[in-house]
């Protein structure tokens, strides 16, 4: 008999995680999804995370509020407006002021304090070097450091020598390709959304660098994107 | 004409970081105090927080409230009793049931989110290697790894090309050296807490891991520990 692998999965209810989600449990994990309350504007994330949820197999799944609006300093959680049609320049270094300061640090940690508690070694996100490559926490790089941290930082990765494995698949693969696998591990995307400025009714504003990345993605795999934009 | 120095510091309300407290201003620093609601048990940590800081002279102070029990798994934040008279034997590897689990590498990354939002790159804290020898959090590879995460994780650390400095003063002093440390810098011990498990009046036990040291330290030091006590 071997032993169920568990994983804890970062989940916002957007394309990106809810691939991962379909990548941990073709893995054989056992999924215990944790989301974040954080005080984002586009607080029908949670909603979709639910819907997400309740039609997928996990072993649990904890929303933990964290109020990052304590600090403001992004576009996200303060008071400053989501840019529109203004995607960053190829070979731009500038970061965007959707950026959420150590935000996936914070959710890492959180993470694997999670993971501590159930005993689990793996944890999964849904970070992407390609379309966000000016988000310093979305890179190679960062991940690698985390793990290494990881394994510092608790009993589960002092006493297991070692063994807690960040996981973070999309990583390298562009929006296209993403859904290109979610496809055919039966992903669900009209229940995720991906706007960072949705309407109150939930649908998706079309025009913010999210919406852009999601909407070329669908393109180039010669589909339509399933949920709804708003039409103004 | 030079900058102010900005530091951001990890506030507990305990001796520990209200020595780190008087430490970073004796060296010039401009403080930003972080404190955490946790749902520790031991919540009169954040009244002694708020009587330090009123007496102190910091740039802002947060309280940021996390959901540390969403989890479980910690003495300090579950079910679970604090232990009494019940000190680990020297050289035990055995974790504490007060461990949180990932509590530094979470509060080091909220401290590191807000460093980026304020413009600090210096993150203060009172862990100690000494006396918490089994925390795998509070050894100094733990906060060595923290620093390399934090220059890759966030906007400042990438720009600023490695600056952001962890600092972990009492790391390798014993209790007794912080206590004479503190006393030298003129820190009023009165308004701290230590106790795991105090009273509702906010006495000490005199009786968990925690006030073991504290009172140890004091007696080194030739003096009484200003603190009330239960009698019981």
């Amino acid at each position: 008999m071997t032993e169920t692998k568990k994983a804890v999965l970062l989940m916002s209810g957007g394309l990106d995680s809810t691939t991962v989600l379909a990548i941990a449990k073709a893995q054989g994990y056992e999924v215990y999804a944790l989301s974040f309350d954080y005080g984002q504007r586009h607080s029908v994330e949670l909603d979709c995370v639910k819907k997400i949820i309740a039609k997928s197999t996990v072993k649990e799944h904890k929303i933990v509020k964290i109020d990052l609006r304590a600090f403001g300093g992004s576009a996200l959680t303060a008071d400053i407006d989501v840019p529109k049609n203004d995607q960053l320049d190829e070979g731009s270094t500038q970061i965007p002021v959707t950026y959420v300061p150590a935000r996936n640090t914070i959710f890492l940690s959180f993470a694997l304090g999670y993971a501590e508690v159930v005993g689990a070694y793996d944890i999964f996100l849904g970070v992407n070097a390609i379309d966000y490559s000016n988000y310093p926490d979305c890179r190679p790089e960062f991940i690698e450091q985390f793990e290494k941290l990881a394994n510092l930082a608790t009993a589960v990765g002092v006493q297991g020598k070692g063994m807690i494995k960040i996981h973070a698949p999309l990583i390298q693969m562009s929006k296209a390709d993403i859904i290109k696998t979610g496809l055919e591990l039966g992903v669900d995307y009209s229940l995720t959304n991906s706007c960072y400025d949705p309407s109150p009714k939930g649908e998706s504003c079309g025009r913010c660098d999210a919406c852009h990345l999601r909407l070329a993605g669908f393109q180039q795999n010669g589909i339509k994107d399933p949920v709804p934009y708003a039409s103004s």
